[in-house]
């Protein structure tokens, strides 16, 4: 049996992470490895519950605090039941989001100390990091062209933030990598998607069998 | 403007909290305090949806870990929306059920530890602890044949676990009452409802203005 192991995608809105993942599952089926991708929030029939409070409703519904348990919860239940399963049979898991999203967004958005965020996954998740973790880097202002042209939701949702948000966010992700070098790789996700595709590819390279 | 004061109500199945709940209530208003009883898991909008998932789907549904995430989140959510308004409004609130049925039940069903259990309230709550805590004690045998008088559901919930884990719970709140003499107050659950709703205001008096 190979190893499983689990890849995290990460990245501000419109960064192109659902499609590289997608990529991601295909190129590593060329080299013969059976992938599974999923999502967060949600990605189990728990966590998917859980999202859909964690979505609906004003974005005042929660506090920082409350959403931050949620996440956690979510997280949880989407390691227990489909993430290490997964792993444990030997698949890659290829995750759109993950732990280091709710560092990022908690963090600049709801001011939740990074320590807490890190306290919440080692109770709720036992603590489980990604093999690799990708962070796809994209220009603000190219991330608000890609998210217009997608659909209405996702150009309101991007453009309720103030470009300050943004661009914190974005710091965010290159602090953690910076921290984290062995987990982590900057993947510049400006070019064509297939070039990009390449980049992810050739990120995972050294955890092939 | 008077003081608020935070009340909370606990104790295994068929102890009698709803109920002695609303009669402080109304032995408060004869006294002129104006009290709002409230319960957990719910108590505000969002701590209700939170409660749903909870009760929802089989018992095996959620991890213990994911549950008492789950738990603290809506606990956060009824102590920002529900409880401290109320308190700062200078009303008194009876809680059926707080922290400490987390504690019990968390601890003793889920075998999560008590400083994981207390670490989340102090994060999603910021800690907040009632003024007084009263322990409804009923001897098991009589918690089930309340329970069993009641209805269906309740005596499903109280058959379905074994006669030693109420025993377990009934210790863990008595544990809780030894090393927080100033909070708790055990009140004998075992006599006529008059009486012990007599013996569950004077576990109060001296709060009172």
């Amino acid at each position: 049996m190979s190893t499983g192991r689990f890849i995290s995608l990460e990245g501000g809105e419109g960064a192109g992470k659902s499609t590289q993942a997608r990529l991601l599952v295909a190129g590593l089926a060329e080299r013969g490895i059976d992938a599974l991708v999923t999502r967060e929030p949600g990605g189990s029939e728990g966590a998917e519950a859980i999202r859909t409070l964690l979505m609906q409703g004003d974005v005042t519904r929660w506090s920082a605090h409350s959403e931050a348990l949620l996440f956690a919860a979510a997280r949880a239940d989407h390691v227990e039941k489909t993430i290490r399963p997964a792993i444990g049979a030997g698949r890659w898991v290829i995750c759109d989001r993950f732990l280091d999203s709710s560092r990022a967004y908690q963090g600049v958005a709801g001011g939740i100390d990074d320590a807490a965020v890190l306290a919440l996954h080692a109770f709720g998740a036992r603590g489980l990091l990604p093999d690799r973790t990708l962070v796809l880097e994209l220009a603000p202002e190219q991330g608000r062209l890609r998210a217009a042209g997608r659909d209405g939701e996702a150009a309101d949702r991007f453009a309720a933030r103030g470009e300050g948000f943004h661009a914190d966010v974005a710091a965010a992700f290159r602090r953690f990598a910076t921290h984290e070098p062995d987990r982590f790789r900057l993947i510049d996700a400006g070019g064509d998607v297939d070039v990009v595709a390449a980049a992810v590819l050739s990120a995972v390279a050294d955890l092939l069998p």
